[in-house]
């Protein structure tokens, strides 16, 4: 059976959502990062990264929320949550998945994770300050050029794998110090997403 | 015809490289970081981030290298740039994929555009300073846990795109206080890389 190692308030809510989206039966197995079991042997053996989510498939083990989205989306062509078979749509649909990867989810992780690229606790603390301004800028971009349309979902019409994981990150606004009210596109589609019943279900497994 | 924004010692190169190991007819254009002409309105119309490269296809514009290059290997399946018929195989290659722009890049970043992440300068000065250690850990994972077969290439004894996308970065370590020699795998690997002549044509074009 499929297994997702997950932690709350983290981004392994996408990849859950996902999986109720489709369908898919699976065993969640809780990280505890209270007590640090990331970095513990049992975990390291699953994923040397020390991160959540770890994605258990049939084939093997994958790590990164893009490429476990991408999968998903590859495995089960008939839940249709991505333009699979239109080349430059699909570049697309990786475009945004990379910059919430890289862009997005890299600035929020320095209010938290500011020990990845420093090891001075007033450069940690500077990073974690500027949270607020950077966080702006990049939600300023996402409804700007992102969700610049008027449709439903990120990429149109078609409700895709990105439209999870663009909401998850979006659930981090309050406690990245942005005010939703000001991007009012980001703010309806996370609104829009949080009725679907998958994410429902997946918020009760894992809290944002 | 295809038109490739690009600037040296950007990576850019893993793009370039693609088009030119496909053969894929192209006009590349320098943006001049030294004249900031990426923040200038010209450039602005065509890439609102105000970093490169930016691919522009038949179909339209895109940005980020894994989606340049989910985009080259899908839209030219001849040239066998990825296992693009096996879900897990390419979620795999997405993975590393993801892996480089959100952790190695991203990581090589606070090298020299420390600025995004804070406006203090001696914050941006220690996250300078702790470049060669966080480094010197992510290519610790890559030669451990991605280098980690016998094989010539990332994903095994296939060639894909993820390979000049690895090389490009690969080639930063001794800007970045890393000593390649320490990581014998990779530097195997890159070495492997630069004797292929795509990529010694690519080099004049867009110095790594």
């Amino acid at each position: 059976m499929t297994k997702i190692y997950y932690a709350p308030k983290t981004i392994s809510l996408a990849t859950i959502i996902t999986l109720e989206e489709i369908g898919v039966p699976y065993e969640g197995i809780a990280v505890d990062f209270s007590k640090d079991e990331q970095k513990k042997s049992a975990y390291l053996e699953v994923n040397q990264k020390a991160r959540v989510p770890t994605l258990i498939t049939s084939h093997g083990v994958l790590t990164e929320t893009p490429a476990m989205l991408s999968y998903l989306a590859h495995t089960y062509p008939e839940a249709e949550l991505a333009p699979l078979t239109d080349a430059y749509a699909l570049a697309q649909l990786h475009s945004i998945m990379s910059y919430i990867c890289s862009t997005v989810h890299v600035a929020h992780a320095h209010r938290m994770r500011g020990h990845r690229w420093s090891d001075d606790p007033s450069a940690i603390a500077a990073m974690q300050a500027y949270v607020p301004t950077s966080m702006a800028q990049i939600w300023r971009y996402v409804e700007d050029h992102i969700m610049n349309g008027d449709h439903d979902w990120v990429m149109g019409n078609a409700y895709t794998v990105v439209d999870p994981y663009l909401f998850t990150v979006a659930m981090w606004m309050e406690g990245d110090g942005v005010d939703p009210s000001a991007y009012p596109k980001v703010h309806a589609h996370r609104n829009r997403v949080l009725q679907r019943a998958a994410v429902i279900k997946a918020l009760k497994i894992v809290p944002a």
